[in-house]
């Protein structure tokens, strides 16, 4: 099996779902129950909530636990329009947006909060100029994907921060998923108010997150109720899944650190032969660029047939996002980006990871250059 | 160790913590993926939700997955009003809810509702006459608690459905938490609209819960993004939880069919016991009652210097709710109930489940008797 599709999900590392059984059963107790069994889940809750404070450059009170990046993109939007709707009810956010902050935006809409939706250049990038354009006095949020999960563009998040910076009644909110682990992010340095991450991407068990609150910043609960994480994230702690995830995420940057050559050299690879197909266009930029995210649109071939003709080589890539595979063929991403229907409507996405090798993108390579002439020769 | 804390969690049984690691390590592909991994997950969530809608007598459709209790009724609750609130803005709920019910209420009246808070007699039921009383014209939901999480009176659910059943435009919410494979109840005969589950209070995993929405309820998502669950929770599926909670959940529900009298010989043991405590004030009723929560005072103690005893012991129980433990020592739920704030302010709940023993019953009521008696020679 070649797994191409870790923007997707990836597989946990077995280390990190040992770590989640242990925890499961030797800290069982509520951490919120007054108890020692209680005392010892949360003992635990703030070494794991210390561990990633530290990891990601930042203080241990400005992470709050949520259930995956959906449920901290949604806290950090919904939480700022509920808390701050008096002080303004504009927006700003992009059409190159992960579902889980467009559609959220959507949904504002209909409260009567007035969205500005920047287009990105050819390219998939969107500058700090549009953003200081779009600004008013009533904008209360600014939300930016920072590695578009379809193309991989970098987004120029340290620039945009540096101008927002100036502007403290709006908060910069930052959606580093797809990024974590694999493009390099200075949260404090980019004066970044709230931050999501999602564990599943890198290497944790599902339905773990978390989102960087920076200490001042005040967010409207979306799920009320026993005031765990501040008030702002009720609900009792899912202290396995948060421990493992703390691991995976030491173990990923870990990983970053020791093979940074690693995903450009097997991309240059991918890469490399992908422009050699015919027909071939490659929608992930030139410059700016993510290691681990590469898109390209076979014009005339539909991407789930592609994606199923890899599946029977045991290769899995995916059709633009996961979160968004099954509604059209058409990547919305691509589309803005002033792609052709064609050419939004034919787009495959390769995502890597630390654990993906040399010798799987060299069969990889092969297998999608048989797979792809023998496509072309049915659709002929 | 005697853990008579299950209320506020639980240890997930072995099996289930095997089902979860079997999932993550087979079946780590996302479910909205379209090659055959991400099939293969949507299969085998799909098969989770059959299992579950089949145990507790419902639809496959209409469970939708969240990641706990408070999720669960946050959904509920918000999705309701956001979704209906130009159809009406009055809602009837309860003070003796959980704060997942009660705070999310609370937080919806700054957005312009009306919420009408019912207050029990002094056993802590809530009556149908007192919902009857209590509807209006623009009533859009009703939200009680099934089994009380602090004293265990059961709510007359049935009572109370039976006569919404004739108001089509006001939704039935019921908080089943506590009440699932302890206390029956059946959701289609007793027109509930919506039912809030959560996993970790019946041997699952910490992270999991569903909702029962009754096919043509529609609410609002606070969870938006990529369409999962039928539009209404997005977010990538945590399959390996999801699989375990069905696990769980059948063998929860197994044992409540196989032992059926088990958890009513221990609080009968128990129940016996507290009664001959100098001083000791039965707050759970004598009747309506579920078998697996005591709630009884302790006048003039404190509740936490009785737990903190205990837990020396190697005993385990709870002041109140674990969600609301470390706000304060008084019951919010006790005070309403008309106790006075000495009985609401020295309350402790001990709570079973079926791994629960008599010779841990034996055990606890001897360590009890020291422990209380040792206390009230220290305060003297």
């Amino acid at each position: 099996m070649i797994y191409f599709d870790n923007s997707a999900t990836t597989k946990p590392y077995k280390e990190v779902l040992q770590t989640y059984v242990t925890v499961s059963e030797q800290f069982f107790g509520n951490p919120s129950s007054l108890h020692k069994l209680g005392g010892q889940s949360e003992q635990l809750l703030e070494q794991a909530r210390q561990q990633i404070a530290n990891l990601i450059g930042v203080h241990s009170s400005e992470i709050i636990f949520t259930s995956g990046g959906t449920e901290g993109n949604n806290l950090a939007i919904k939480g700022t329009a509920m808390q701050h709707r008096n002080r303004g009810r504009h927006m700003i956010t992009t059409e190159i947006e992960h579902p889980s902050i467009y559609e959220a935006y959507k949904q504002l809409e209909q409260l009567g909060f007035e969205v500005t939706y920047l287009t990105p250049d050819e390219n998939g990038f969107i500058s700090a100029q549009q953003v200081k354009n779009a600004m008013r006095d009533d904008t209360i949020l600014v939300s930016l994907i920072h590695v578009n999960n379809e193309t991989g563009a970098i987004q120029p998040i340290k620039e945009i921060g540096d101008f927002l910076a100036k502007f403290p009644k709006t908060y910069f909110h930052v959606d580093h998923v797809q990024g974590i682990g694999k493009v390099p992010l200075n949260i404090k340095e980019s004066h970044i108010d709230l931050c999501s991450f999602s564990g599943h991407k890198f290497h944790s068990v599902k339905g773990t997150g978390f989102l960087y609150v920076k200490k001042g910043v005040t967010l409207s609960s979306i799920l009320t109720g026993g005031s765990q994480e501040q008030e702002i994230r009720s609900g009792t702690e899912n202290l396995a899944g948060i421990v493992a995830m703390a691991k995976a995420l030491r173990m990923t940057l870990e990983k970053q650190s020791q093979m940074k050559s690693h995903l450009i050299e097997l991309r240059e690879q991918i890469m490399n032969n992908l422009h050699q197909i015919d027909k071939a266009i490659i929608n992930s930029p030139s410059y700016n660029f993510a290691p681990h995210i590469m898109n390209v649109s076979f014009v005339g071939l539909k991407p789930e047939v592609i994606v199923h003709a890899l599946a029977d080589e045991g290769v899995f890539i995916s059709t633009k996002s996961a979160c968004s595979s099954k509604s059209s063929d058409v990547s919305r991403v691509l589309q803005v980006m002033g792609k052709s229907d064609q050419v939004a409507g034919s787009a495959v996405r390769m995502s890597l990871s630390y654990e993906n090798t040399m010798d799987e993108v060299e069969k990889f390579n092969n297998i999608i250059n048989e797979v792809i002439a023998k496509l072309y020769k049915v659709t002929r």
